[in-house]
């Protein structure tokens, strides 16, 4: 497809549709929306548009279209594989005034928000009902709710509660043409006509635009535990991953972290915190429920699978504090790790017996490319994140050889069962790498279906695989 | 599309795909194929042919893609909507020699089964791992796994373990050209291209046709409890389900069930059950979990529940018997009003809190159209089955009137927040009421993506909506 330029006709266009106070168009207020937390990469859009209502969504998608305008929907920019890049430049559509949590309906257990809202604050006002909306990435204080829908987003307690698939009933969705359709209905299932709910649930923006979005909740858990177990070895602390579901208990949480993790958040966020000399692998493992004594039942069959696998310390958190500062370790990890290095973050996914494979194969793959990597990531859904660190690389391997290297773990991960991506989508950085799992005739049906929604393919171009 | 009959020739072909024994083409033995549990439905398909490799149904769809003869993909034949029925005569793929449980893998809390796998004999096999795979409709002791994949089934468990969306991992399927691809991954998530799987599960059978699924398995509860609470109004009852959920319990199964349900079961199977002279609607709740002591506290909140909505008596399940004759009741529920009366079923879904008005409204389009009707379901989740008896209406309005009745029942239904079909699929008969709920657009995109999986539009032809 060749695009168009934005010119004036069309910015006064755009400026009529949403308010002039709503659009940027100088450098200084583009450079924001140029990036997302994916690496250091930028790509500048020509203009920046930020609409309220589904209607100005709307206008501005019908006028895109009818002038081959490139456009990228945006989130709240916390993506890892630069899914929110407009890579064409055109029109970035930034849904950061969508965020209205627009009705939590505790009849039916369900809430309406707008995709602008971020995770944590709607997580808090459902909390505040003694409701659970257990999606909970750990960008959860700065993502929004819109952001983990397109990308299918996940966090620890999947491994408990189901994915983001289970919890998005309904989305309000306006189309490359203009046209707003809702894609299913307000009920906990449906089977009528193809699904198109899940079809769009990790779409990446490049199908339409979700301007509403149904969830459903549950009734909070109103107990739980949390324990950090260590280990002298990843190999023994992801064979104890799989042995725990085997025992019959399904956590809430089963986190993996490598000490390099740890060490790098004690030194960047401050966070006190003893490591044992020998320890190298640590879970983060929590249990709830309703009842005191059957979670602290739960813990103990834990901790008596956890000393078959050769660990060595449980700690306990006794307070609330203790709990938010443990878990405070895991979710900075990424910004820690970035923090510390020139890094890469990729993401696998595997069947979760398959763990203790994956992880010794990555470190193998990291030898013979001289790259070193941080690890951690739910286990319990066999979703490892891999964060590359550049190290003692120089900076020519670094921009050339490490490709190989990166190609090498998603070859490992698909010849463990697994593939590319568990929550994080493949964006731009990933794209490339999508044959390894995928055969042409998925890449047909993928762009068949691409192109039934969107026949300009003016819906972030450049993503996830070769639309056209 | 105009389609051909299948010609000497192509009969040849067939027979030499499969095998002589594994074709049928007379009369007495197509009459089998040539209805499903949908009303009395009857079409005759030219051929029935049953496959047992993946290979062979790849080769019979490719030869009828190249002759454009309509196929018919058929599980157990217990469905409801008449998914399975031949409405076009062709080549109808009868599934049931893919009757193999390929693989339990106990390591990973997975397992590989074939599409004609009778639902309860793959989760017996399951729980004697100590496994629990939770989707079970009440047809499961003949149903297949199968066609639970193509009609997105359901049954009472859904409620606190969620749908079948959340544990079918993964598909292989055959394309109408033949072609035969995986969907997606054996993990628990992954956020990797549009999500086939998720657009496969609930499509009847129109875009593929299954060979292989992989299904997630839990750990099974050890304890669970049973009670039948007794109302004397419908709306007392409908009212008390969404209660349950406000008190912060999530039963693992919340049925609905109406007097005359009750009575003709105990009149067509024989179960002893003494019915109060007053009640006239009933819920059956299940608990379940690890702890015994957990079970009984959710069960007394319940109580207390129940009893705030003119609940007459409870009655508990003291042994594994009279949990399996209460179970009874409620699984030949349908079975036992066909027995008893001309009936059509329809399958309704609601936000929950709307099952008040819902069950309300059905009574009233009953009056006016001279209908009665005996409702059930799985009341947790809004999914209300509608028998509706035929009773004194006359032959004639039977066979003309009664379809405005049914449309009265799904625009209130719609006009509820809820939709066509929770779980039974729209297949044939409920394919002219789908209008009531979707939009020309909704159409539109279903119509572009069968396009894509199949050109010659020659899988399942008349079902769901007009495919081409």
């Amino acid at each position: 497809m060749t695009y168009n330029k934005i010119t004036d006709d069309i910015l006064t266009a755009i400026k009529q549709i949403v308010g002039e106070d709503f659009v940027v168009t100088e450098q200084d207020g583009l450079e924001r929306y140029s990036h997302d937390e994916t690496e250091d990469l930028r790509y500048y859009p020509e203009v920046v548009v930020k609409p309220a209502f589904t209607e100005q969504v709307s206008a501005l998608l019908k006028l895109c279209n009818e002038h081959l305008i490139p456009v990228t929907p945006r989130g709240a920019g916390t993506g890892l594989s630069g899914g929110a890049l407009p890579v064409m430049g055109g029109l970035l559509i930034a849904m950061e005034r969508f965020n209205r949590v627009l009705n939590i309906d505790e009849q039916n257990l369900q809430a309406t928000v707008e995709p602008g809202v971020v995770t944590e604050e709607f997580m808090n006002q459902v909390a505040a009902k003694g409701l659970l909306y257990p999606i909970d990435p750990a960008s959860k204080g700065s993502c929004f709710i819109g952001g983990n829908v397109s990308h299918g987003s996940g966090g620890p307690r999947v491994v408990k509660y189901g994915t983001i698939r289970e919890y998005i009933l309904n989305l309000e969705l306006v189309l490359p043409s203009g046209e707003v359709i809702w894609t299913g209905a307000n009920t906990l299932k449906y089977s009528s006509g193809y699904n198109l709910t899940q079809l769009i649930i990790g779409s990446e923006g490049t199908l339409g635009i979700v301007t509403k979005i149904v969830v459903k909740l549950i009734p909070a858990p109103t107990v739980d535990a949390l324990m950090l177990a260590s280990f002298n070895s990843n190999d023994d602390a992801c064979h104890a991953v799989s042995a725990i579901f085997r025992a019959g208990i399904v956590p809430s949480a089963l986190e993996f972290m490598e000490r390099r993790g740890i060490e790098w958040v004690i030194k960047n966020d401050g966070i006190a915190f003893d490591l044992a000399e020998k320890d190298v692998a640590f879970l983060l493992i929590e249990v709830d429920g309703n009842n005191q004594d059957t979670v602290f039942t739960d813990c103990e069959k834990i901790n008596a699978v956890l000393e078959g696998f050769g660990c060595t310390n449980v700690l306990f958190a006794d307070t609330a504090t203790q709990k938010e500062e443990l878990w405070r370790i895991r979710r900075v990890m990424g910004v820690s790790v970035k923090a510390n290095s020139v890094y890469k973050e990729e993401d696998t996914v595997v069947p979760r017996a398959a763990l203790p494979q994956l992880i010794k194969g990555i470190k193998e793959i990291g030898t013979k490319y001289g790259f070193e990597s941080v690890c951690y990531g739910h286990a319990g859904d066999g979703n490892l994140h891999v964060n590359i660190v550049k190290a003692k690389m120089s900076d020519e391997d670094w921009n050339t050889k490490l490709k190989d290297g990166i190609r090498g773990i998603f070859e490992l991960t698909v010849s463990l069962g697994g593939t590319l991506s568990g929550e994080h989508g493949i964006g731009l950085v990933q794209k490339d790498f999508m044959p390894i799992k995928y055969s042409p005739i998925h890449f047909e049906l993928w762009r068949g279906i691409k192109n039934v929604f969107d026949k300009n393919y003016i819906l972030n171009p450049g993503k996830i695989f070769n639309q056209e």
